[in-house]
């Protein structure tokens, strides 16, 4: 098996004041999901350049920041400098999305770009040439613990097509209301990373809740179209 | 002696990673500083509601939660939901600053307002009597370790001057730049409360630096005029 | 026939002055359109939620609230609040388009996506699925007695391709420069309501009007492909 | 008596179905206060010129218009150019206030600067001279039915000082909680107009309630210093 | 040959000094291309309606005038009445571009819209049938010297493609990094008029230089679909 | 005599497209003023940048830019970056002045704060210490040849009574309608440098013009109080 199903779990779910203690537990996944809300684009505010920090200090897994912030033009760089591993914002907050990824592969990281639940697979078009990933929300972002919206199968299939289209093969994301309940239908659909919160922090032994997920996903790869 | 010296240590300079641990250690300060920024109202964006959360959940120090948001309007009262003690905005970024102190208030908590290095004092002179607390910036707000500009002193006085007159006395903090050296003058000149950052979590024993700056600071009660 | 032709009047053309008689005059519509616009998202201001609660109290006639402002994300849900039956916001100034439509609904009334001219009903393929309505502008929002953009048709027959290839079946609604004229070959382009403004209050007997142009669109529904 | 305590009853009170007959019954009123808000600066949408333009084709009582909406750099004139016999502006929201006040001079009506509760009035102090209103606050605009701020008191007697300085005499409006119970005191401060919102329109006799106010209000007259 | 390829040379590489100068000596061009930006849209600011009229009082090549502002809804249309004989404008900065192509049209100039790097061809379906010209940006716009970003030869065909399926035939302009060394391909790919900075402007001979790259542009014209 | 009166012809009057040679003809100029606007902060756009380079290498007059813009926060120092001399910006739209004038400082030219005609000489009194220049508009910006607004001359005397009170003697420049005709007056109230529009463009002799205004002004030196 040449690909595998990778788990990022999200730190918003985390226990914010022993977070490192939090990251130990999580040792065995692909990516650190790091939530970063600025109380603009979403009506919540949770971390910045300097968690990103504190996680890269902290755990040698690599760190996936999503942004949900209005203004990744001016701000979306600062995050590749504090030393993520990838870096994606939301078309929806883009003026300039070029320019952006170039921004970030220029300060190192690997770009991705997110596309709320409302927004066409279609605005990606000009761009996923230019990706490393894609991230497929499949709940409205700004806050855990919401329920899986189920046309976002439709549109991680829509991306998985635009992608071969494009003859690329980014990472394709999903990020909300994922679990091992779901997980096959997704990575058959297309993903390739599964968004985790309190599918893996709500469990005792986070490592095995990890485990599930990517081992229910693995039955998807097969059923692939 | 009936009013102290206090203290509030900013967690900007904490180890994020561990900050409960952080947090035991400077359980004799007066209240914990936890310096909210958006990515807007300064180039810089920290934390919110749930590092207020975990603050609380992990200290029985109370905690002065500065807003560094552009929108406080729509944001303030959040943050005295979320457990803060005191909740204090920029008046440089409030369309309704009476309206935001009220809502605070009616969250439970106590209200201040903070003023930028070149805003005049004259600006709180409707609302200081509705006050818990002022707020003087004695550097740019945005990110740690800078030098306290000398001007800060003559508007600490002049809050003083200005809370007196209006027979009120709120909590007269001073951030930027505060330490054992300062501490003297700012209390002289009215300051009551002194954020510490560098000058705490600078040092290995931060209860003695805590308690280094406090003392230095009860000579200025003395020379208070 | 299981579906007819309904007409929606546009309040914007009223005497607010005597709403309430106004009212009673098109009870025979069904739909009364109630123009909301706030000064920015289009150069014109109007009514607000005050004026969604005096439609309802004084007519049966279910009200369709079309929301021409810039911060829907923050407001659409207290239209809907405040009474309307639809509230519909426009895709160009919608941030969190599917978090809105869960808003609406939430709050107990149908949900509408409003398209620019010049928008592509292209960026309604992720949400048509959610929609109780989509409303095509005919005209540029903003101000009463505008000529009809003669390549909404093609729009509106988009629309209705988009819908079925969904397998749902919104209202189709159209505003600007509706009449008996014209109303045949939007309803055979898929049309199902349409907003009449001074095609209504431009006659004296304006449920003749109303009934007028319902009969002109019924002719349109033989025709549909 | 040369000058007399004016009353201008709020249609944000009003029956907004039957405007024209709420009006016949405040024909005694000195002014019609309009309340414009956009849902930006205040949370809350109300009317725009077409309502203003309702007011003066079905009253002769001159229509004072308060601006609560947070470009009137662009929009203030046009509130003179339907028909608004005074234009006031909040000084919070204004870049050009000096502008404004040209541009609203120029399309015929009267200019006035409104500051929020907290707004001290040294704001002011270089546009007094070309203002024929100011309007003090004493509730935070956005929605009726609020409780008089009690220290709106000094602030209408630091505007009168503030005017007598400068050799002018614009109207001193308060608006907020009037009633015939502190009208006596506003007036004595200063306060030569009263906005009644409740105190109007939640008696069934209107031109009594007023009379009250009005004839409640002279008595302040006396006791100006 | 009925059509041939145009050659716009952007005063942004122009010697703003010497003005009238430069402009003598690019007499061949086509058109003019004039950069506004508004540091706003762009973090760069460079002209306005002043420079389009000096350009216009100074030489009779028509001007092309590319509008990098976030806010055309209100200013475009200034351009026109500075006589600019075409305005674009961004369609990732429009609320209304319908309205803002009337306006254009309105005040007797060209209209036409342009699109980023990463923005989909397809959002401009519904207004092409309006336009006088499509803008292709072949860099992120902001600053000249930028280099060209290879898979803006797929939109040029894109927009060719599209143009072709509603039967009108705008200009299709292509702006950055555009030189004799690539005019053939775009050309070849549906372009009908080059941008040039640095291909003219770093040369000695302007006129040379502009037959230069129009020379090479017809290579493609031959070779198209 | 050991200060002398200071002209600063502004370039908005200027032949733009043969700037070099207008500026040869103001070379006794002590000063340029280049006027930046940007579409935002005042509904106009001039210059930027570039303009400033351009002035820079045509001319030994040292350049004081006048920044007109919204965003001062982000983009002043670029100003200063480009050459200029001295780099003001008003208050009304800064965040964050005393940051702008320090970045300014250490971007290597003089920092000056710009206020309206309705802004209150009051709000300067935290800042006035760090500042090379005050610049109090007599016209509101935005565009040339506007009638100077006569309480100006108040503000003056204010600015100079507070530079004295601080100790402290920026530049204090008055701009909009100077000319010699209230030269005299404004030196006396404390201005020291005179930006003049058409009072030096509107006539053939330009130096002579700058002598005269010059000259006029220092009659105003020796009446100062």
């Amino acid at each position: 098996m040449l690909e595998d199903v990778m788990i990022a779990p999200s730190i918003l779910s985390a226990d914010i004041a022993n977070l490192a203690a939090d990251l130990d537990a999580i040792s065995t996944a692909d990516y650190v999901h790091v939530d970063v809300m600025d109380g603009h684009f979403v009506p919540n505010l949770t971390f910045g350049p300097n968690v990103v920090k504190a996680v890269k200090a902290n755990t040698s897994v690599p760190a996936d920041v999503h942004l949900m912030i209005s203004n990744p033009d001016e701000m979306a760089a600062e995050y590749a400098k504090a030393g993520a591993d990838i870096v994606s914002f939301h078309i929806e907050a883009a003026t300039h999305a070029h320019r952006i990824v170039s921004a970030i592969h220029e300060a190192g990281a690997k770009a991705g770009i997110v596309i709320n639940p409302a927004t066409p697979v279609s605005s990606l078009e000009a761009i996923i040439d230019d990706l490393d990933l894609v991230l497929v929300m499949s709940v409205n972002p700004g806050f855990g613990g919401q329920k899986f919206i189920p046309n976002s199968l439709r549109k991680v299939s829509q991306v998985r097509a635009l992608a071969r289209e494009h003859g690329v093969s980014p990472i394709i994301e999903v990020d909300g209301g994922c679990s091992a309940a779901n997980a096959a239908e997704l990575i058959e659909a297309g993903a390739t990373m599964l968004v985790a919160g309190s599918a893996v922090y709500g469990k005792v032994d986070r490592a095995a809740a990890i485990a599930e997920i990517r081992e229910a996903g693995r039955a998807g790869i097969a059923k692939r179209a």
